[in-house]
């Protein structure tokens, strides 16, 4: 195939502090150095990533709504908004593209409004509860699905 | 009267992608293409509209906030916000202007969540369900309403 | 088309008292009034309709059973029926015509059990809160989804 | 005052069984002779009455409907329709009458669902479980809340 | 015995429509049909029986009222009345005539409102998810019990 | 009957302010007057009655727990122990007394958790709605059960 | 059809226990007479039954999982498992077989745990509350479902 | 101390609105004469205030992200955002810093959904209901503990 | 204004054992030291306090029943009768005073039935989450709100 | 040990009733007989026990407050207040004791509100449904706790 | 009496485990020297024990359904299965036999599923929350029991 | 590390099914083919993998009860017992190990009930809805968490 496979890693709300606040329960690894991680996986993997972290859902939507001119698969971890955002499912829904949700965490072990996600029923899958392992997996995943799409 | 009625149109989160995702759900026509429809209709109506699409809940809210120096009715799809934003609500109620929610679809024949509105109760009343046509009959309403406010 | 669309509008329980009580709630004008108003938008719109009046939720089931015979779509104020009845919901759905429900005032600024709509998931759409114009935007609608059947 | 006072009252489904069947639960007395023992209480109160049963949920709707151009007070045993009618509660509602709800049996000692009245948040008030008893009491609250009346 | 067992079938409302529309959910037979094929198995086990349908409550309430001077048994297809009619159960309940519910569909496997029936605690049994055979199935139960009733 | 029936009138917390306090709502006239008023009609009904007002659960428990040594029915207005004391139920429920439940209000008319009574179940019935009057009414019911108790 | 069509009837949890204990509750007759009944019906409708009992959840899963290498339907009484065992269910679907839930008791007429069951949605229908005779009716069902499939 | 105590103070979504719309709800100062008095507070206090009015809660949240390196304490108004923002109580809860939730109305005795916050449970106390003061204790609660804290 | 204005403060049930047990929890201090801080803090706000301890809801309710002859306010911390006093709620709600609710704890972080407090709707407005200072602001916040009133 | 172990016994509301009313519920012995048979089992145990029964919650609640000075244990059947009181389960877990709570009948079996106790949460352990036996099993377990602690 | 009374004793899924994992939540005693100390309280008692432990539902559904030919009451600890099988909530009904459940934890102070009791129902009563102990009070509840039968 | 890190995988009730049933939902491959998969993974991984299924609840108990001598890890997919075993829940607890639960599908785009997993709580980490990949990626999960335990 001429044309790498180029997948979307999007980071949600808060993930800028990484590292430096609580690494007992996100780890001890700031966000360059897990989007290092992930470039490195990638490339193992025979693909190109593009990370971005966002605050704003609105941006999110937007960064997503673009998508699939670009992309062939999207990774997203969206913290907080996994459990508010209509937006951001509606999103991912109208893209069209293989979505893998990740977790740091273990969401399903923690407060139960934690425990639902709006935005797994429009993912092809989840991965929760590894830290930045679940990227890497997650990531493996979305290689696998934007492989198979024709 | 010598000014005319000022009607603004608000198109909440992922309203950007309308006509070219989705077509069976949301229609064919793009969004240009149904503002140019609104603004046919608002012309017959004797009123004037500006059209604004937004995917930021912080955006909408500044919109309303500053709407009634100029505007004297609201035309809103707050899409996925319709199910999630009280700071939308607020917005709309806080500005005193009659404002009318639109949706395309007929959300009351989707996921139960998209049931509930949390704006609904601060407008005057609901078109939803018609495609564009739900914007159409919306401004209709809110060019009456408009007109009858002293 | 040589023969006229014909739409069938069905007014619900206690919707006989219109005009004489409560008017500050449903406006002061009674049910002959509201159903020439509809009748000249009608005219407009190049439809034909026949409105009709029942406190009786029985009569209303016969009534849509039968309406797929004369009838291209369905205009219908359920008032209380809105939130009890299965059984008209049961006959919109088997009509299999195109039905728009349309309420006076706004069910979503008004009691809890008032939001919750039977009919609405089997309607394609729903016009609420504007008083006598919920009728005759709902049939604006109603008469377009009938023209755009084939 | 020269015209007499007249109160409207309603038995509402299965109520023309009376008597009959399950007397340990409802009493042995069948409705004609409930309808005497009202009548002569009314009679003492100095008040006239009528005294109408119906099983069907439209008729009473439009009985209520009626009712102020000829009552000044309603006395009703919705039975069954205490707990599924919107429309009788909207009908007693819109006729601006003062309405008194009566029941045979103690509706709160029995399943979960007969807990529940959709007609007394519109009633002054209500009787219940005092078996005949509780139309007499209903009928003498009525007739001083339809007296004091201006 | 010299007099033969009669039971009444009732068939509630929208079943009117039966084998006219929706055919792949409901079958391909109409009422007519169904009460033949009703008469035909009624013969065969001996007893006899009356079909009535209606689209009341009030109705259904009134006949099953005076069942029990005539019938000995009641199979009763509540349709839409079975998740809404407190009447009708209170009703069958009064009857003091064992009673078998059915229903054409499997209710358990549609809409979250059809899996509960107010009238199931008051029969002896239900057949439900067999088309026309519900109602042979349920017959044939509800000769069974007419017979064992002393 | 030579010994006269003796019925205990229970007033429930904050029931000492009654005329003083929210006229509008509980009425102008204050305790003093009330319980004349209930000795009164108790004349008139051939029964006395003994009235007691108390702020403090524990002591009407301990009131209900000796009730049945001296009288033979109980009227108790529970205020705002209807919707928390499950001590006082289950005194009444031990007292083996037939109790009217009474309220100078439409508790159905209230606030939604005003609108559940864990002292209803144990009564024979109950009378709201009527100020004063409810008092009266639910004295003459309760005479009645007195008398007619071997 | 020169093989006979063979049904797998399935006795849930408990059910060893028929006829020695709760007669009043689940009829005198032992599990082998109902089997022997079972056998009898099925002659007369022209098929083979094998009835199994089985208390552990697990051998009932395998029992479904083997099925459709020999039967062409099932008839089960799940019992207890009917309202806990999503592995029955999610063979029972697996199975591709026309599956018919029996109950002897009416289970909408006992405790309210009773009235969900996870199977039946799975299920082409139910039939419940006519002690053995549910199992005789349920297999006349099967019966005509396995010839009906092609 | 030589390096002054520093409190940030934020408002949240159209509380820019302040003065100038429903002043009899939220008081007639504007936002500009609120900062001032929360100011003249600060100097009694003699603390620091930095004061931000924000629609967006992408940019509440990036606020709240870098506030540890220059604040000792958060004083919040979450507006609307109080009851919908997962992603505001995940930065205050990894800010470290003491934070006092201020509403300038008694959220608890307006819609039932504005009851619940999702900030309360991680800040260290809450402060509603009295206007302007609301902000003038909170901040005075925030200094206390910014001195506390080692 | 020659008359001192006189605020009451109330501590609910167990708050006799403050500084004795749990301090880490409710802090070091005793009642009486706290009361002691309570009037140092009234002295300078110029007004006059009564504090009482009270482990009983109906002596509570009493006191705030007899509290409007004297006081101009009310500093209540219900503890644990928070969440379950409908009595003194309408205690406060009938004096017509305003109330400030007060907790040492932040109710908000503790179990779930904390969370809902049965008073707060008829205060002005709640402190909650400082120890001792929830007081202290409390007292300020209800002496403005008694020179405020007229 | 010199000193004797001294345990506190609580009986809640009512429970001054035991042996007189409701024998066939409760059993048929009166409460110093049940006193007694706790004393006898005491000494067998070789601890000391004073047993108190109240009707008054703010009494129990200061019972319980002040007995850490003396007990080393505490049994208490809160009858009412098990599901009511939250006043009381604060003062157990402040109390620091060791707390059983035990029940004279099986309050599982009863209604569902009996099903949730507000105290077992901060107690020990608790037995309940043997009558007479739930005090002294329950004894015997505190005495086994009270002797545990250091 | 010449025949020891025989009682069995169940413990259910993980209680194989008991001693070597988790000692700090259910005690340092492994299984055998559990049932050691329950045949030596049996001893005592005069009642002779017979233990089992199982993982599976259903062995212990048919062991509870042999119970009645040999044992005459029942202690169990239905561990994981106090919350998921009504199996054995049916089970010990059916045996008629007395039942007591006994669990080594407080199950009302661990996760909110864990406070629902399946099998409580049908029980006689319940021991929880003194380790080993519930075991030995419960034994002795049941030797009570079954001495009493008849 | 001379010892081999050996991992258990668990296959849950009906997954020996696979590759022969709905292969559309489950995949087209079959449980010995998956397990091959997984093997491979395991030795590109350095470990050791065991894979078991069983259908019964009480086999899985066993299995992981004994887990813990062997192995250092577990990869469960607990199919239908996800939903409703408290007794694999406890066993995963109680076995100390870290334990990775994986889904072929995506449970959250299903039927509302299989969203709720009572097993995540007690596992490191969830991977759900890759299909084989699922196993795959737990697989690399779980050793990463074996080799990381000291």
């Amino acid at each position: 195939m001429p044309d790498p496979i180029h997948i979307l890693v999007i980071h949600g709300p808060n993930l800028q502090l990484l590292g430096t606040r609580q690494p007992e329960v996100y780890g001890k690894q700031d966000l360059p150095a897990i989007n290092r991680l992930i470039a490195e996986r990638a490339k193992q993997l025979g693909v190109q990533v593009t990370a971005v972290q966002s605050n704003h859902e609105g941006e999110i939507v937007e960064l997503i709504g673009k998508a699939n001119a670009i992309y062939r698969a999207i990774v997203i971890n969206p913290a907080a908004y996994t459990h508010t955002s209509v937006a951001i499912r509606d999103a991912v829904e109208a893209s069209g593209l293989p979505a893998v949700e990740v977790h740091l965490s273990n969401i399903y072990a923690r407060e139960p409004f934690r425990r639902e996600s709006l935005i797994a029923p429009v993912c092809r899958g989840q991965v929760s509860g590894f830290g930045v392992a679940s990227y890497l997996l997650g990531l493996e995943a979305a290689a696998t699905l934007a492989k198979a799409k024709p």
